[in-house]
């Protein structure tokens, strides 16, 4: 009935971390032992609220990037999806996410509750220590703002012709009930979290589980009409690429909160230094993913392309998600170019198999998610590639298979895909009965 | 002469509401007494800063929002009315605002003289305790950037004609005069604070009143030519919606700063508490005013209405600024779903008025702005209706009288509205000689 | 084999700028002995973190202003310079810049090495006070994202015709070798330190750095087709104004962090009063150019110009960079002010001297940043006019034939300039093979 779920899942696993080994001086102390309890509070609870607001602004970033990828014709729509799917996030995780993923966790599910906040610790005759080491509202903030993240990756790849409402009705199911479920069991405190499966910030548990859901749908509402015609692979550009690079930044800038604050705590010198470690490696692994895809491309097609190295930036920030407290800088720097190089291969490799996800979002949140998560005990002697790869698996096929079961309700009850008039015509005119830019002509390539 | 008024007005009222049952638990020590009053003097100031910045960045949030909602043709001036209003309102706050404000207030207005700092309790000999909760600069940058919210309004709805010399003349006697004056009334210390007014981050005192001047600058400077022909309104739609999307982001994000600040101290456990909550009361409640607008635009006209949706999250963040601490989250979602639904039943309404708001900014900050401040004894049972709807009425004759006054001499001086041709061919050509975006291609809607 | 350096160089002159009459209370104790040493040490850190991610930001705002400030057909590229380059500074400052400037610095050059964090203070027994005021890895972050402000200045400047590979190898000469060997000489504690050049946070060291980069690139690369001829010079608008005002509010948002976190210490009052007055003064400057560039173009030209607007902003700040924290208000904005006036003057000095500034880089960082420079004894007494032009001319004079170096060998082994075809056609085509607007239609000004 308390938060302790919260502390033996997402933090007893970083305490664990500390003592194993990895180049950082172990604490025996508890975390708010060194600074006096009630500023170690302020601190932790700031840290939650900072890192929060960060990783809010992700989510104007996943609107940006996807704005900018889609055609003209369907822009409206995807600005509109994403300001939606914010907020239905937070409502449902407030509703009966937050309990389920960490309310009196069994081992593979939470209590079924509407979420409300206890701070035992702040009392008529003021702070107590020992009851809390944080604001319990800062953590539910900082928690939900993730939620939402995993809905945006899904709203990228099926974009250009899925049904709003579909894709609402899912994104209620996604942020309510299977995100949350799948929480339960490593930051929750359930099963995988005892086998050790370690996952700092979220490769596997938000960016895969993102792409898994991500992938079921693209499979199941089909690919965009024009995409794939006769054996061929028509390339559809992106309208508008300076917003997709400032979704991009903010996305880079938001991952500081991403993964500084799953730190979950800042009331110690030795806290701060590990947010300040996580920083320059979330940094440098997107700065890593960049100058990958930037000379891949160029070797390969003797062009850069502006949009891998915006997917080799967020490759990089998605495979050090996982573990972006241990390694050195170096270290660092290669987990980032290896998913820049993963991005670049598996955007044709998709296509290939006629996959069709609009923005790339597969490749950088699953794919990389997936060698994010497989890297961990390159620098995390806790860790261990058997667990990892139970996790990965485990959470994949739960994800993949209730998103693929939603979607197939989804189709034949409401449907799933907008009809072809309103495809060729775009989303914008035929859900939403509004341009994006009404007064831009009609350039070379509007299709 | 000292900083007293705002500790005795506008976290006086705060302290009061602590006392007064909203289910928070009450504190008889002072904010600062728990921790080292030094560690909380750096957190007090750190609040101060950290949202301060997230409210300086609500300016380009409302510059990309009107950016985005006016035509190509008057682009440019907006970006240009939206960064000088933002320089003027800070030039005019130090030279006359701030002490107008805050300065020795005699109830109804404060002093005439240029803003200073004053830090008594650091001292060549460290730092004393019980000489200022804070640095006094750190206050004078948090009410500074509200001071260009309020601008900020006035120019989406009279933009696409207004003169920019009246428009930043208007500017200058609002953000140095007319707001600051109706501030220190209450958060001044003034008397609609003694009478127990409640606004606890400016639904009345910054969104309705940046409402009230827009109203009567739209009544005198008029609809823009076009708009409403022969008993029928025409819709103009903006040339850029992905760029109001960002501003929405942008001002959603900024809001955590502009009601977590306004809880003006974060040195205590308690204090960071309430933030956390209000955090999260702010996000529900513009998740809230997203999903009413979703759903009652989709019931109403078939389709779903994005610059609806947007302007339903700001009506939300609008409705809830009033009282963001007291309300249990569910409550904080109704109140932004009402906020959301007034926003739709307004635009059209004001339309029908023939008063022309290019952006729909009187709908989001004076509409929602009422109901915000009328919805605070709804959770705070220090707040009465009667004296909610007095400070609501007296603020807003005080501004609408006063604005409609300058707005008047303006006309009869130097002219706030644009000449014929330079109306159809745009602000941007007549006043700026550079278009916003000149390799654009004329689209079938360009006006 | 300490940082050391860094405290008895970029902070120790923050010390004996306090001693110096600067009208602030000196402290003769240390800046962490008011508060438990703990605290001040997370204060410290947070204080490079939270400032750290608002210069990062900064990256956003330079793409942003630059992306609309080019020709469509040159835009997808200035987006791809624009996060390859913040990449790139990221990497070189790990692998060799930042200990060649803070690592045991000789008086002109510090250590060739890795970087790596060392935190004596954080051991298996606790904290241990006096072994570091903050973690060395959020030193490192802070330091980073001001190489990276270096690059993007360059970047602007330089537009339109620079080759990319070019371009980038001159951004890892620059921030993994240029930048860092001037840097050591002040804020590494080297020769200028030990003489009192006084330059805060960077208009010299940081921004007229970047401004003789791109003056030196400016001049060997040459001017764009088409910009220069028969004697007349050919205006070339920008394609998107909205874009380049969102940089310009970006950048200003940075700024905060960028002059702020040069305060390096956030743990005492004294500490977080002079961020609070640097914030102000940040935001005054700014808001002081915007106002003068706003008055001047209208005077000049009858009509206001945006971008000038825009640069004022921008003139501003750079202006008020060398002094924040010493002036009074009243003075930033009259500082600011006259960044403001000459940035007006300076863009079009360099277009009669036929040197092609795309994005007016140079005038805002070069001209306002030797302004601002010369600006600090008017507030602070420790610094003299003669020290702050020694400290002009030489790190000019090194920075600029250092650069023209780099640029020459480059235009003699792998050419700095697309060819006429590729620049005709646009970069995006040539090296990229991407449109930046491939669906917006073809208008009156597309050259």
């Amino acid at each position: 009935m308390t938060f302790a779920n919260l502390r033996f899942g997402r933090s007893a696993r970083l305490a664990a971390a500390a003592f194993a080994g990895l180049g950082i001086a172990a604490f025996a102390a508890p975390a708010s032992a060194a600074t006096d309890p009630e500023t170690a509070f302020i601190f932790n609870t700031l840290s939650f609220l900072m890192h929060g607001f960060l990783v809010m602004w992700m989510a104007a970033g996943f609107a940006m990037l996807e704005a900018g990828l889609v055609r003209t014709k369907n822009t409206t729509m995807q600005c509109l999806k994403n300001i939606t799917l914010y907020s239905v996030a937070g409502i449902m995780y407030y509703l009966i996410g937050y309990n389920l993923m960490y309310m009196d966790v069994s081992g593979f599910i939470g209590s079924v509750s509407i979420w409300s906040a206890a701070d035992p610790g702040i009392t008529a005759d003021g702070f107590v220590a020992g009851e809390g080491d944080y604001a319990a509202g800062s953590d539910w903030f900082f928690q939900m703002v993730f939620v939402a993240a995993t809905a945006s990756i899904v709203s990228g790849t099926v974009a250009e012709r899925v049904k709003i409402w579909a894709f609402l009705a899912f994104t209620v199911v996604l942020t309510g009930i299977i995100y949350p479920i799948q929480g339960s069991w490593t930051w929750g405190g359930g099963w995988l979290s005892e086998m050790g499966f370690s996952d700092f910030a979220g490769s596997t548990i938000v960016h895969s589980v993102g792409g898994w859901a991500a992938l079921a749908g693209a499979i199941i509402i089909g690919a965009r009409k024009g995409k794939y015609v006769d054996g061929k692979i028509n390339p559809i550009p992106g309208a508008n690429l300076p917003l997709a690079t400032l979704g991009t930044f903010i996305l880079w800038m938001g991952w500081f909160g991403f993964n500084g604050g799953s730190q979950l705590a800042m009331g110690t010198a030795a806290d701060v230094r590990d947010i300040s470690s996580i920083y320059i490696n979330t940094n440098l692994a997107a700065a890593g993913g960049v100058v990958a895809a930037v000379i891949l491309t160029q070797v390969l097609y003797k062009k850069i392309d502006l949009t891998m190295a915006l997917n080799g930036a967020l490759a990089g920030l998605v495979s050090i998600t996982a573990e972006p407290l241990a390694p050195a800088p170096g270290l660092a720097i290669l987990i980032g170019a290896v998913g820049g190089v993963l991005v670049v291969f598996a955007v044709p490799l998709l296509d290939k198999l006629k996959i069709d996800d609009v923005v790339g979002a597969i490749s950088v949140h699953l794919v990389a998610g997936i060698w994010g998560t497989l890297a961990v005990p390159l620098s995390n002697g806790d860790a261990s590639f058997i667990t990892q790869i139970i996790g990965i698996v485990s959470i994949g096929a739960y994800t993949f298979i209730f998103s693929a079961i939603v979607w197939t309700v989804l189709k034949v009850t409401i449907g799933v895909r907008i009809d072809e008039e309103g495809e060729h015509d775009g989303l914008d005119k035929a859900e939403c009965g509004m341009e994006a830019y009404p007064e831009f002509g009609t350039g070379s390539q509007r299709l």
